[in-house]
């Protein structure tokens, strides 16, 4: 283990975790539409498809963005429910059968096998505009100014469109059985799940009043840049890792789908150390913020050190 | 015909139409991501989705709705764009195998089947995304105030989520094979194109510079409502009025799909009739309002007279 990862750091991130966690899901639950709501059958499986479940890692990062930049206030929850609306969206539509075909996530049937198909796509384009609904939502108690709000409903759009986690998306797909160089699988990494992970800083940022100009928003961005990446990588990892350990499971899943993976062209030690790597530079980026910032490092630490 | 139907404002209409294309065309162009752009194939489906084709309907909405208030400047094109893109997105996703199984639309093959069925899902999903960051682009020379681009996008948003466009795309699906009074048949048409056809106009009245509270505003609102609802009714008068006139169709598309449709419930003549009250009282609705509004009026009287 590297130096920089400090014990300290990790506890501050497993201190505040259940409280970010617990602020996450009533973030979501106030923003999306009550299951009664007409039409009841595809608001009830928006909400099946969003609550119970899942890392929440996209609004936590809203939140202790916030917190490094000394801001913790309501402002921050509208950003924070979008981000993970935008990310639940992205697997309800990522599990149908013609694109993964997955008939499980977060222990329980995806939304197309718990619902139907046309539910399923209805719900993810629901939980698309809801995102943005919510993030225009003058709800809160200290509200961003309008030309925020603009600036954060830039910064989403931009992150989640073709040139940003749809377009990932569609690089994903274009890979599939296709060997991939490094540089590409990088590519592919960045758009498809790095751009949102960085829009949940940004938005953090925004949110938190500052530009998405200053210093520190740059060192954040930089932070979420490295973080992004070392967390797909550690995804790749504890693939081909699990695969080692599991009896009765002859490949890993992404393998098995002829996916591209890290440890595919750089062996499961070059990987490992990859991520260490860039873990570690996305703490030195933080090298300008004081202990608020503690959350932010525990969270690049458990990204690569986490078991599932 | 009765005698609301003004042929001045017919003639408006057809005088303007080529140039609002037009100017709708190239808006259209000038926001969505350029064909080469990274991932190329995903943004040549896109463009392949939106451009070239469609009576652009919404975006010549918002332009007239800022001729009606006096206004025409360059603040219409972004919201003119963004209607465009989530129409457009609908219907790739509303052909999809697991919606309505279409293989033509426009006179050339659906987006599933002219890319495949993931890029199909992923150009509905980018279109989406797009429409949001158009809105929120600063590039007209007159620019909306951010206020107003947060109370557009809240608009659009909510207009198209699961209480508007999505919601009665839901709505649809549960009344195939099922059948529906009057009063569901209308929530249904309300959800599924009325809300983004109201959206438009508002669209327009807000890039417009005039508050959605103005009475000009809930009048113009009013006019889209009864606009929306007679384009719809007329849609299935021509569905089967089509057929009675085709030889070698046994039945209307929707018939055969067992969907409700206005003459199944009402018979022909009183489906025609109400489609020509509404259109009335949509004229009606814009009394207060002079000359520029003659394109409206025009719009409105097509909705009901249309042949295709």
């Amino acid at each position: 283990m590297s130096a920089s990862f400090d014990p300290t750091t990790i506890k501050a991130l497993e201190e505040a975790l259940p409280g970010l966690r617990e602020r996450a899901e009533n973030a979501l639950n106030n923003n999306l539409p009550a299951a009664t709501a007409h039409p009841a059958r595809l608001h009830e499986a928006m909400r099946y498809a969003v609550l119970g479940g899942g890392k929440r890692m996209r609004p936590i990062l809203v939140y202790a963005t916030g917190q490094a930049l000394g801001y913790s206030g309501t402002a921050l929850d509208a950003p924070a429910a979008a981000v993970e609306m935008i990310h639940a969206y992205s697997l309800v539509h990522d599990d149908l059968p013609a694109m993964d075909d997955d008939d499980w996530r977060r222990g329980q049937p995806t939304c197309h096998r718990a619902y139907d198909e046309p539910t399923a796509i209805l719900v993810g384009d629901s939980l698309h505009s809801q995102a943005f609904a919510t993030l225009c939502q003058a709800n809160a108690e200290d509200q961003p100014t309008p030309q925020t709000r603009v600036n954060m409903v830039a910064a989403l759009a931009w992150a989640i469109g073709s040139r940003g986690m749809a377009g990932g998306q569609a690089i994903d797909l274009s890979a599939v059985g296709r060997s991939l160089d490094i540089a590409e699988l990088e590519d592919m990494h960045i758009h498809k799940t790095g751009a949102l992970i960085r829009a949940s800083v940004k938005l953090g940022v925004l949110a938190s009043g500052y530009s998405s100009d200053s210093e520190a928003a740059q060192n954040l961005d930089r932070y979420a840049k490295c973080v992004g990446l070392a967390f797909q990588i550690h995804d790749d990892v504890l693939d081909v890792a699990g695969d080692v350990n599991t009896i009765g499971k002859s490949s890993g899943a992404d393998a098995a789908r002829d996916k591209p993976t890290y440890p595919a062209l750089l062996g499961l030690r070059e990987s490992r150390e990859l991520a260490e790597r860039l873990a570690s530079d996305a703490i030195t980026a933080l090298d300008d913020l004081g202990e608020g910032a503690d959350i932010l490092r525990g969270l690049a630490a458990y990204c690569i050190q986490r078991q599932a």
